[in-house]
């Protein structure tokens, strides 16, 4: 049999793996980018699951609307507006099925064939694999502690032209490294990218898991022109097991979204959306919110204690202020798969750093999630792993 | 900003329109494929969302394996297995946000731009856009009374030859048609295509909605080479507000479908999936599907007897043995769209026939859905058509 020639771009199976191991007992995972099981507000779901059944069951159970259900469209508007000061109205809200969905529609959208797409370097795996599928030529550029560097930025776009289709950014507790991206650089990147015609996806997965309580205006909030996309999810604030994630765009942008989403899926769950609305309407998501970050921390907190305890000097790394994720540098000649294989063996998993890398693969980072596991287990897990890295460098 | 040449391709709204006023009140629809919300078991499912989240909540709020919940799997092999003698493993077995993902996947995996993609003629429109979007050449091939005609297809092979590089089929009651494939035409298409190295898409979403309690054996069940791909869903059986279905495919097959389930979506509602497979373990869905079948038999006859009615002497029809459709022909001179936008006029709508042809459109044609109205919907709505059609047709 034939297959699609973007097949031969998606070699990469770290995520596909990682979450294959979701229903494996017995790892320690640091793998994914998975919240902790604990903070899901199981009662309140259910309450609401059954609120909705009784109050709305048959509506719940049939067809969305390829958009999506219009209450949570309108609660999420409101919330954008009171947290992030965005003015997306309703329609400019489509319902996706997990923000990786709402990926695979940007590369949809905007990528032919050997279009450029410029990313953060490193950058979300799943991003990466999504637009791969798109046949999109990745091109990474530099980040510092600001987020991406504007001269690279201004290089690529010299050197590329018309040919960048997309940029895809996450200024907030990005994924794998943690970092944000400071004021200036917001402005400075929507100032200038804002002399192009090019479309930039804001993954705003992170952007509420402060853990000094601050939230910073969103790249959705600067752009006066609409270039912007901007994607947000409750995977990371409230559950994953509901793949409820919403894509903002403006009007003409989201009439071909709205193609694409039916072409894709028809629509997103039903019942789920409807769930969600009942849950904004009726409990406190920003309380829940305030309560997970707390723990989030005291976790971070406990794994930095960990790694500073077990891991060699020879390996780096920075605090994270907010966000699920610690990445980790092992000096350069080291290779974070090799690693992975030993910690395999004693039934602790972590993400390689290379599959972070949409372009110029480096193979001696690798990235921690703090957010999935246990006190009892990071200290386990973290203690294995300082033990593997301490042999491997030591070789 | 540029899009992607694919969205050229889409032009075609029907679907999208269709389901974005599912949320609109007071519309008699005669238009989208939707189960009748009336069968949907709410107590049941509502029961079954309960016990998951008191049982396992943790589970089912976090997400999934890529693959799908593994006990889901099982049972739908077993299903398979007892309903159709069709014997894919669990690990063959991938679950599906809705059988459009399921398409979309399959036109992401096998379809480079300008191959060809072979349909039965008319088509399911949703399967027309999801290969659109890979920018598949979309050749219609006729279909009789018995099925897609030898003919034609050994004609499109010889034509196309190593072009085609895929084959979309409804065996089975067949939208928009209604129509079945005979056992004879199944055994015939199946030893004709085993001699070319072609992946055969089998839609299964109307099998088991037979009103005269006889179902047939899939293609997959006569395919000994793994060359026919299958594709089940829960929307048409259970409910279409889950989003629950899956894709069979043999084992190398099976594992390049992950790879683009990953990137398109990571994973499958828990939640849903855990609903269904507790759903599966403690109620009779057999007995269910028995039940709503016959409901749909009643909605079909009365529909009939309303068109055979209100309907003038030159529409043409025929009268389907299973599935939600009936397919309406007007003098070949004559416009469903025209009829469509006098009809909506008059809150009722359908589907005008030209989103049913990959290629070579006619418009003289309509589809009716029988199943999601209740007998004075079905009443009202078919005699002001009647009407219109009546009027039209004098003009």
């Amino acid at each position: 049999m034939k297959f699609a020639s973007r097949l031969e771009r998606l070699q990469d199976k770290a995520l596909l793996n990682a979450m294959e191991l979701t229903e494996t007992e017995d790892m320690i995972s640091f793998a994914a980018g998975f919240p902790s099981s604990d903070t899901y507000p199981v009662e309140a779901i259910k309450n609401s699951f059954i609120q909705v059944l009784e109050l709305e069951g048959k509506e719940a159970l049939s067809y969305c609307s390829t958009s999506g259900h219009i209450k949570l469209r309108k609660l999420l508007a409101k919330r954008m507006q009171d947290r992030f000061k965005l003015d997306f109205k309703t329609e400019e809200i489509v319902i996706t099925s997990g923000s990786q969905q709402a990926l695979d529609m940007s590369g949809m959208l905007f990528i032919n064939k050997d279009d450029v797409v410029l990313f953060e370097t490193p950058s979300y795996l799943g991003a990466v694999n999504a637009l791969r599928a798109y046949e999109a030529e990745l091109v990474a550029l530099p980040t510092d502690e600001n987020g991406l560097t504007m001269d690279s930025l201004k290089q690529a776009m010299d050197r590329y032209g018309e040919r960048v289709k997309l940029i895809y950014v996450i200024p907030d507790f990005q994924n794998p490294t943690g970092r944000s991206w400071s004021v200036a650089r917001r402005t400075e990147f929507i100032e200038f990218i804002s002399a192009y015609d090019v479309p930039v996806i804001e993954d705003a997965a992170y952007s509420e898991l402060s853990f000094e309580n601050k939230l910073e205006s969103p790249l959705s909030f600067y752009d006066k022109k609409g270039q912007v996309v901007y994607v947000g999810t409750f995977s990371k604030i409230f559950c994953p097991g509901l793949r409820v994630a919403w894509l903002c765009a403006r009007k003409d942008l989201m009439e071909k979204y709205l193609i694409l989403k039916n072409a894709a899926d028809l629509s997103s769950s039903a019942i789920a959306q409807r769930q969600m609305a009942y849950y904004l309407q009726n409990y406190d998501l920003d309380n829940h919110i305030k309560w997970i970050v707390g723990r989030y921390k005291e976790r971070r907190d406990h794994m930095m204690e960990v790694i500073d305890r077990e891991f060699p000097q020879e390996t780096r790394y920075s605090v994270p202020r907010g966000g699920l994720f610690i990445w980790i540098e092992l000096p350069e000649n080291k290779d974070s798969r090799i690693l992975l294989r030993r910690a395999l063996v004693e039934k602790v998993v972590f993400m390689p750093g290379g599959s972070f890398y949409p372009s110029g693969v480096k193979n001696n980072e690798f990235r921690l999630n703090f957010s999935n596991m246990s006190h009892d287990e990071i200290e386990k897990g973290i203690t294995i792993l300082g033990k593997i890295i301490r042999e491997y460098l030591s070789e």
